[in-house]
């Protein structure tokens, strides 16, 4: 009976003791989550801004390699595929890749109207880097319809393929990142940064638009033998280089979208593809042309890059070198085929950087597995592949064909020979310096 | 008695239990409040890198916007901008900033003399911040005093804003953000992260100067009507505008200066401020025009970066938009008024994209206002303006008028029609290529 | 016996309740020190973002500083630096330089291979850190020896100096920064980010490489006076200094390698030295040559940074502007010092900037110590600078005459005449704009 009075006497002053330290404990540990999350957010904005920078590096390497009396007609296609795509992907995109899914593409979000209502602040984060994503989709397409498209058609693409195109295979592929959810996905289809759904769906739109389009004048001589169009400042194209390289290692590092410690790796598997594509490509183009060419290096670089993309996070960092060689081989191969096979004119090369290398890269993820290889893995990156193509070229294509019929997507040919500057925009891009010829 | 004793002998054992628990959770806490600090400490500091660069931003804008013959120039007056502003803002302008304040300015804190006794950190990385935001007001004016202004006298007025003019309006702003308080402030003045702190002072500085010093030579013909003088490289102005646009990522979610879930809505509408500013001023050119204007473009983008600074942590993402988009109008149709009515000439259009901008954004932060409209908050908002026009504009006035009554603003007509690199620099910017004419 | 029972029956309870809540509390402590190593990687991982995009500024200045006719050439190494600087790093480099020490080098820890078994994420962040690092002391070299080295001898010497130059040395300063251990820094050697480890490495290597391979053809007249080869783009270089002055906020701060409040100071230092630098030297320049030359400028500031990078976290900011100005004037002095006494012909100023600026950082590191002053310090980094010198120097001149000797380390004189850009790369860097002459 005393016992029972001591336990008594025990309950009322332990119970409120324990569930103090336990109310306690759970307090810290949600301040420790707060913290947590925090940092989440200032590493996830630092990477969309860096991503949000590689916008500069294309534009710099579109330009440097381009001729001069386009220059301005590149540097503004380049923005406005920001800019448009910033307004398209935040009323349009961004809802149909990752709202509600209807098993198609994504059903609300659309102007952030249903999102943001419970003042969840990691939409917006979320979002800031999606944004930057979509963008760089876009951006790809320019470096290949370089040089003689319409402004304004080009205006319209942009917006389509920020607000539909690149959304609706994204939401296949990434949608359960926030809250919707796809079918590739449920596959098992691995694209942790985007070789597919950002690199071949930019690709394969620019393979779409320069076929609608065809060769600029004179490209392809009256033997159907291609000429090389020199691009016209080589620092520029370094400069975007190295500034698209500085800004991928917010593309994939940053495709954690979490301050944890993955990010290590990813960024080494990142950087040691780079440079293996760099220096694979370099050799390559030291043999076929007998020199080591600059153009090719830079491409090299950036083929690593893609083709890095997808498997940064499930590869080991030798299986990053040899993909980023494999890239840098087959960057010089596929520029040479479109060039001198298909005689499809893709001025920059962005059709067998994004698009060729960002299939391969998607495959290696398979390939290269770091959990063991398996062909049912390697199948289901086929798979996500092909159906990218069958996507972003299908959809591109009927969209260019139909800008062509009706507001028309190629310039003049007097516009062309003057150049699109003058043209389109009224400005020259150096208007004191003397040109050649 | 007996319960006592247990009382007694319980006390004697819980009570340390207790004690250890709550010195526990407490050291705990503070080591949790530690961790979020280092992450404040990095947010900060990378911000303020990124906002660093801009330098890069501006200094290609400019010279991008200017004639090849000036352009050692106007290089060297951006990165003297930057030094000289960040040893004057050391020495003095910070104290007068954020020190103790005496109801006028801070009075102490010179040279890191006061803060840095207590060995507090934070006074660093908030320095590091500010030192940053400081250099960027003077900067802004050497785009619109480009090409006619002499070295010597832009070194004098470049200190004289970073250690005085820009840190008193400041200090009536933003002064309590560290020791000091301002009379603006107290009014519930909002102006997150410098719309008319940084933008309209280094704007309505600029218009002082470009009027002290009147127009280049053959901007006027003699009927008074404006020639069109082209920038000499457009590529550097595009590069420029999106070095900008990447830095304002640090202006404006950095202006925190903390790691939290903040940063995300404002870099947002950071975002969506500058994509909407660059299409309106597009389309208003293209209206005006018959062309989408590329110089207008990106004028139109640094003018929705500009409006959005004061307002990005108070308005919704559609407010952005809508605030960005009236930037872009406004930017094209002031740098007309400008031009063609006030006939001041501004190169760059710095008077309009920083000054009037500036006072827009600053106005839209309270038309605006997620919180809620009132007209007592616009009525503090409309103050604040005026009084940075006052002061930035009367101060920067004396100050040229006396440098020009003094040792001369102004270079001789001579040396600016030689262009001011071979004068002030024995440098040519581009010896190697042929110039036009 | 009453009293044994309840305190039984207290044991009982309280024990398990107190062993809960140390438990408890040792979970938590180990969740804080998750977010902080979270926040540590990705504030390494950003500065390490941010000291890799300095070869785009390397790149920059060395394009602007020398002429047209080289400038893909000098492009192509600086890319090539990077690439296979980041593959011989990874393969041979860290290991020597990180690995577990026999007191000359590492010895393990090749191609990841020891290392990674641990599954240690912290390796990889660490390393990406590390090989920016590797990659700067390499591409320094590129600039001494601009505009007249073949192409394949500087990549085997690009190769040798990631994979065993620069690491050797540097296991000796920083090898306990890992597995390592070095018998510079068990002396107290100072030097937090590499005014010695990657400045002066790169810098006497420099000096060597451009001893080994003479003066351009044209750069000393019969008389033997040096004649100026200006660099033909000025807007390039003082773009290259922003960047890397923006970079060096990842080399200095980025050093800690956590994330801490220490970070802010070394940030402040840093941009103080910088500023005090670019001022310094451009008196200078005005003071010897008559005007405030840009070039002179731009190194200013670049000295300041690698003046400032040995000592950045051990003097107070007062310090650091002294030391700076000191690095502006000895680098004008410096340069005048090669160019025309010593007659070595270095076109962009690295052996000054780099090699003496990296050696004065050194010995500012002892002589500025925020901890007292201490002869036996001074003497320590003066045996640092000693030892840099002999070992970077020494080391880098038998290799370079020995590729001389083999391979052979310049072209022929035909090609430097006609420019490296088309005898090595088969490329003109601006083929549509007419040159001078």
């Amino acid at each position: 009976m005393k016992y029972l009075k001591v336990l008594f006497f025990l309950t009322v002053i332990l119970v409120p003791i324990t569930v103090f330290g336990q109310d306690a404990i759970s307090d810290v540990e949600s301040k420790i989550a707060a913290v947590q999350t925090n940092a989440d957010y200032v590493w996830t904005l630092v990477a969309a801004f860096l991503v949000f920078f590689m916008q500069a590096g294309f534009a710099m390497v579109e330009a440097g390699l381009t001729r001069c009396k386009n220059t301005v007609n590149i540097l503004m296609k380049n923005l406005m595929d920001f800019s448009v795509g910033s307004i398209a992907f935040w009323a349009i995109g961004f809802g149909l890749m990752f709202g509600v899914t209807n098993g198609y593409f994504g059903t609300d979000g659309f102007f952030f109207s249903d999102f943001s209502k419970d003042g969840d602040n990691w939409l917006f984060a979320f979002w800031m880097f999606q944004v930057v994503f979509a963008a760089t989709a876009a951006t790809i397409v320019s470096g290949a319809m370089a040089e003689r498209t319409k402004f304004v058609g080009y205006l319209i693409y942009s917006a389509i393929v920020s607000a539909f195109i690149y959304p609706i295979f994204g939401s296949w592929a990434w949608g359960s990142l926030f809250h919707g959810g796809g079918w590739l996905e449920g596959l098992g289809f691995i694209d942790f940064a985007g070789s597919s759904v950002v690199h071949s769906v930019g690709g394969w739109a620019a393979l779409a638009g320069a076929m609608v389009l065809g060769p600029r004048i004179g490209k392809y001589g009256p033997d159907g033998k291609p000429r090389a169009i020199p691009g016209h400042n080589i620092t520029l194209a370094a400069l975007g280089t190295f500034i698209l390289w500085f800004g991928w290692f917010g593309f994939n590092p940053g495709s954690t979208t979490a301050a944890n410690t993955d990010t290590a790796l990813i960024a080494v598997n990142t950087n040691l593809a780079a440079a293996a594509g760099s220096i694979a490509a370099m050799f390559t183009a030291w043999i076929i042309f007998k020199k080591p060419e600059a153009t090719m290096t830079f491409n090299g670089a950036l083929a690593g890059l893609v083709a890095i993309t997808a498997p940064c996070a499930n590869v080991s960092p030798t299986s990053a070198v040899i993909l980023g060689l494999v890239a840098g081989v087959l960057v010089v191969l596929s520029v040479m085929f479109f060039d001198k096979v298909a005689k499809i004119d893709d001025p920059v090369g962005a059709i067998s950087v994004h698009g060729v290398c960002g299939a391969w890269g998607t495959l290696a993820a398979g390939l290269f597995d770091i959990n063991g290889f398996s062909w049912s893995v390697v199948g289901v990156q086929a798979l996500g592949v092909l159906t990218c193509f069958a996507w972003a070229f299908t959809t591109a294509y009927i969209l260019f064909k139909i800008i062509d019929k009706t507001i028309g997507l190629r310039v003049s040919k007097e516009e062309e020979l003057d150049g699109l500057d003058f043209g389109e925009h009224g400005l020259e891009a150096y208007p004191e310096f003397e040109k050649v010829g």
